[in-house]
């Protein structure tokens, strides 16, 4: 039975999740479910997208993933489901698919349409349970892609992180903190570049996140720190930049908060630059 | 294998919800088990008695709830097991069936007694892990509902929010906030009942939240706002009270919380009033 | 299968707890995940230790605990995973075994060298993902324990809280506050030891947590408390001293939190004394 995987930003305080995933144990009882997270904040599309390009490579062939930021619920935005590659996502068309999508990766999109998958009646508050969750369990109990509704072409994306690659730099910007206070930013370096710097990370899977050397230099507002493969490759206490684990150029501090002790706002200007 | 859901105020941090699902395990080892929350505030068996309400619905014939929010472990309160339509619920006997079970409506329920369903030693001051896991997750795998324990004709019930309908108006309170800031109150409403504004709502099933006109407004004790389908029928900022997900009246603010702006506490009195 | 229990210091809002399931869902599709907890403060390799050593008696046999909290990740330190009683833990060697293997426990352990177990690429900050998870889920599909790598004899272990026992007394200290407020100290009794007060407690298992009688009280730096069987043996607002779930000595308030009136901090000395 494939695996459903669940996004949203529901909080865990609530029921929500648990009736969503009580709707689908009616309709699949077999399916696994696995929480990505609840706590993206509240109404942030562009959060969530995030979130979702970031799991997906990590969830085998197969698994169903059920993304639920949905400030337009209610509205006349379209309820869609989404093959990417091997797997599956079911969501509202508001630009959750931003990040899988980013240039132009393959995607057999369909709006979700049959009446039939759906818990009866529908609320107007809360498509999760009563929409995008009976779609999701329905896939996993077998029913056909193509059976949901009839072809999308042109899915709501919303603008992701440019990154201004120059001679020997490339420009990006923070996007978000972690758990720990490690800083995630747009830029992507994959091994297989060499360092090339002139990346587009959003639609690579399997990034490669060993640096080959340690010829780069991160710019921040406030200074410079150097590029190394991890933070534990500098003394406690040290701000660094190293390669992240969903191949992203992060910035940490060992033993400590990065997002703290830097103080940089999303969307704060870094860049990479080679060695002189 | 039947579910088993899930229902706390134990929070996350600690390992209690987990060592609870292990006990489980050793027992039922396939039954799925679902989180309905574990943030009910530490003590609040009404809080916990409303969600276990709300969520009663979503999940399907032949789930287990197990709803542990439990003050008076190590007293002389019973320990229970209720059947209620097809669904069991195992917990103390402190009131946190108030809502399933008022006006009325039908159960079966009996003391946990048999003693050889509890692992043992049995603490005193966690039954959750050692008497209301292994108790369902005896019933998952197979034990029969009658053979736990002798019949209980009285179980302890939590006076519930009561519904002052008039003529063209019926009062109720604020109820609580959800993670978003929408505000639920006590106020039921039904599709079937055309608005009649005399409902009860805490033995319904399967609410019908769709409005049929806008022919309402709600009183709050800062002014009115309108009664409308859902939040996006305003604009952004607006507040606005349509029905909600559980077929209860909700105050909330589209893009925005409710509970922020609104600033009406739990038991704030609010009014239901057809339009002159 | 064999349940996979999982315990982190990643927390809940990133989508690290959930990548690691997919990673574990590709290799045991069967194997039930139950989370432990992932609120261990970050990098605490003691806290992390003594939940595992709490959860740990909760879980059946076969069952496999998946243990990362790793400030260490990508240094020299060592994979490993722990046979113990006849359950497995995979874990870093740096620490996170010290309870369960305090007082001579016997432990069959090896590192985790078995480079196809692991997913490929490694990335350098998420080991939890790219080692761990690999290695448990394995494990759960099969695969041999002896089979993972090459024994290790001298597992990391970081020191315990040692319990002072004098003629009539035992000190301890204060470890934790719970979500409740409850306090545990490291003070640990048996009913089997007959309230001998030369208890060692980290390597026990199935605590009796009845007390014989109330011939104890407690000393705390602000005064003394009875010991008694649980709190619900005293007034509501009173503190208590008890036996708590895990079969160490709990300090609680009924009704209240001791963590806030108590204001004890960690590491506070306390003394468990035989009343005159």
């Amino acid at each position: 039975m494939n695996v459903i995987a669940l996004l949203t930003d529901f909080g865990i305080s609530d029921s929500y999740v648990g009736e969503m995933k009580g709707v689908i144990s009616g309709i699949a009882p077999q399916a696994p479910l696995i929480d990505i997270s609840h706590a993206i904040p509240p109404g942030d599309i562009s959060a969530g997208a995030l979130m979702l390009w970031r799991a997906f490579g990590a969830f085998p062939p197969g698994t169903i993933f059920l993304g639920v930021v949905d400030p337009g619920v209610g509205t006349s935005r379209r309820s869609i489901a989404a093959r990417i590659d091997d797997k599956v996502v079911v969501c509202p068309d508001n630009g959750l698919l931003s990040y899988l999508l980013h240039a132009g990766r393959d995607a057999c999109i369909v709006e979700l349409k049959d009446r039939e998958d759906h818990a009866a009646p529908i609320s107007r508050t809360f498509h999760g349970r009563d929409i995008y969750a009976p779609a999701a369990a329905h896939l996993a109990a077998g029913a056909k892609f193509d059976s949901l509704g009839p072809a999308v072409k042109n899915p709501r994306l919303l603008p992701v992180p440019e990154l201004v690659p120059e001679n020997e730099t490339v420009r990006g910007t923070v996007m978000q903190a972690d758990h720990f206070g490690n800083l995630t930013t747009s830029i992507g370096l994959l091994r297989s570049d060499r360092l090339g710097l002139n990346v587009d990370p959003w639609c690579r899977q399997a990034p490669q996140t060993r640096l080959e050397g340690q010829k780069f230099e991160v710019i921040l507002p406030g200074g410079a720190v150097p590029l190394c493969g991890t933070y534990a490759d500098v003394p406690h206490g040290t701000p660094v930049a190293y390669i992240g684990s969903a191949g992203l150029l992060e910035l940490g501090i060992r033993g400590g908060s990065a997002a703290k002790l830097l103080q940089l706002e999303q969307g704060a200007p870094i860049i990479l630059e080679r060695k002189a």
